[in-house]
């Protein structure tokens, strides 16, 4: 297909998901859910179905030698469906996002003017080979009355349609599967198509690797919020409790490798390196944890190899720590500001005013005093489901749950009022 | 000068602008406000100085034929200056916008997690010719913590260098000088180097003509948060009190035609066109201003000259009004999706449903029920000064204030939490 033809399906599908939105706008919130529960009855009675499509996937990244974690993301069986009903459920149990007046004032004419929640508008995701991404997509755009477009990697091709429809079927009983769309077309150029509608498509979610999400970024006319990079900092401070410290970072570091908000650097602050650095030394070595460290750290361990100036802007993802001794709490605070990318960072202290000058001089999404940095996360925040972490600091920050899916707007309530 | 000097020396200048955010971020607000107040004085003292280099300007913009409304909002006397320095003093006195902590929780766990307003970092603002921006610009930056980089254009390049001379001047003795930069570059050029300096700077806003602004928006790296096109709609329902129409519409039409929020076109319900058409034609005639409508409101009024579909999407900030009549409620409602800009709307009612369905249904940052649109203003609204409004639903939607200028983040206290 070339790329007019292409622009004409996506942009159509963008302009029937706008459509689907407003009817969904004038929804009550009962509605929305009940046909999220439902969409959850059904994903479950059809797991068959679902399963025999996710077969078709499997045997062609088989055939085509996807790689093993790919494969892994991509596979999945009655218990992963489970999950994806549960979703669902879920979110339709979280508190209702859109509709509330979050302040309501009068003015001097008497003007009412009131601030109200609504719907962002159609929602772009795109999203590679994990086909419960479909599924959570569709609940937080649902619930936040948001009409959605999905682009799913061509290996989840046929799981994705097998999910979409039967997502579709059950919103055509409450009149809403105009508001989900998927496109069925695994022709790159099908993305092109969806980040250039900005007539249509209000927001654009990536969902994938970080080189995905950064060309998406880069390349789309739409704004985009995506879970970016996380080069998270522990600075141990000179009045650390050693021992929590060491908690802290190992939590940070090893709990879970792969993930955003793991420590990628350990800031030690000079005057407790010699007694700390041997600590999580050993404590890190067995588990396996590779140490790079600048000079200073490699003349009190032995056991730690040299760090490049490289390793400080690097995303890990993998059981290795780069470690910088600092001069002072402004070194830290500075290396923290060059090298990390405003996720979440740490500072382990028992001094209040240190405490307090971290959280204020640090400018991140997430700002830790006393607590591993794993705790980043809409769950563990308590605030619900999330699309992703983000790490910019327009529309939303950090967590990005379902208020980030939404926007306001003002209502104003009048009796004649004219301006003079 | 070649593009990589400029791209440097811009650069250089972002950069200091963010050494100098960070410093600020550091500051009471007493300091802040002191600076502002200060600033304000040395406006006025010098203000025989800004008249010198403003002549120089004048003398430039009369040499190159500069058109009058340019000449017109270049021009600098006492009186303006006088108000600069009173905007400054007004921003000053404004409600202190970060450090508030909107929300505080406390996890199971025990960890306490805030939300505290944070300053957004280095704004970018890029303008044309009246001068007074850059004292507005630099007053709403410093209020809210942030750096700024100006780039004025090359009209006023005299005038404003005085200008943030004196504002650096005054915001040295409190070592806040860095905070301030302004690019001296009139070459285009420079304007380049702004918008693509996504590492030192966190928003662009752009000021000036809207050609300017959807350039900027067009082709900026940066988030973009811009006063955009205003085409308002005045919705007269069947319900309508028809004199209250009369005035609303009048008043949003002709009060002052050159503003976003001025109606641009009227849409008319027909079961009250009879009556209602030859009431706003007299009163609109006696003020100058040509009506263009539809076939049935041209059957209705004989003087009513014919309209294109150019016309609905047309923003003419001039005494030049649409008209339609609509069948009923919802082809109202799906003209203002399909035209407007999403700006100002309203609806001029006595129907309870009505008005509250027009409330909901319509998708603009403000949407009014019997009021006119031309309070769509952050001053009106009671909000404070104003960057701009904005049409665009992410960050910051409608008036943009202080607020708009600022992020959050996530503040965390614990006691040795760590993930499991």
């Amino acid at each position: 297909m070339n790329k007019q033809t292409i622009d004409e399906m996506v942009i159509g599908k963008a302009r029937l998901a706008r459509a689907g939105m407003r009817k969904l706008s004038n929804l009550s919130s009962e509605i929305r859910n009940n046909a999220l529960e439902t969409m959850a009855e059904a994903i479950w009675e059809q797991r068959e179905q679902i399963l025999t499509a996710n077969q078709i996937d499997l045997e062609n990244g088989e055939r085509t030698d996807l790689a093993q974690p790919l494969m892994k993301r991509l596979e999945l069986d009655q218990q992963k469906i489970e999950v994806m009903a549960d979703n669902l459920r879920q979110v339709a149990a979280l508190p209702e996002p859109i509709g509330e007046v979050s302040r309501m004032w009068e003015r001097p004419n008497g003007l009412r003017i009131g601030v109200v929640r609504v719907p962002l508008g159609v929602v772009g995701v795109i999203y590679e080979s994990r086909p419960n991404v479909t599924v959570e997509v569709v609940a937080l755009c649902l619930k936040s009355g948001n009409g959605v477009i999905l682009r799913g990697g061509s290996e989840a091709i046929a799981s994705n349609s097998a999910i979409a429809e039967i997502l579709q079927k059950s919103a055509a009983t409450f009149e809403l599967a105009e508001a989900i769309q998927f496109v069925e077309i695994t022709d790159r150029k099908a993305v092109h198509s969806m980040i250039g509608a900005h007539d249509q498509i209000d927001l654009i979610v990536p969902r994938g690797s970080q080189e995905f999400i950064r060309y998406i970024m880069k390349t789309s006319d739409i704004p985009v919020v995506g879970h970016a990079d996380g080069i998270c900092h522990i600075f141990v401070d000179q009045d650390a409790d050693l021992e929590m410290a060491t908690e802290i970072a190992v939590n940070a570091k090893t709990q879970y490798v792969a993930v955003c908000n793991a420590m990628e650097t350990l800031l030690v602050h000079r005057k407790i390196a010699d007694d700390f650095l041997p600590i999580i030394q050993s404590s890190l070595s067995q588990l396996e944890v590779e140490l790079r460290g600048c000079e200073l750290s490699r003349s009190i361990c032995a056991d730690i190899s040299p760090v490049t100036e490289e390793d400080w802007r690097t995303e890990y993802l993998d059981k290795i720590l780069s470690i910088r001794v600092v001069d002072d709490f402004e070194q830290a605070v500075d290396h923290i500001e060059r090298y990390g990318s405003h996720h979440s960072d740490a500072i382990v202290t028992d001094n209040y005013a240190s405490a307090q000058k971290f959280l204020k001089m640090v400018d991140s999404a997430a700002v830790y005093v006393n607590a591993s940095t794993r705790f980043t996360d809409g769950y563990e925040f308590g605030l619900g489901a999330e699309v992703g972490i983000s790490t910019q600091k327009l529309h939303c920050r950090g967590p990005m749950g379902l208020e980030g899916l939404t926007s306001y707007k003002y209502i104003i309530y009048g009796d004649g009022q004219i301006r003079t």
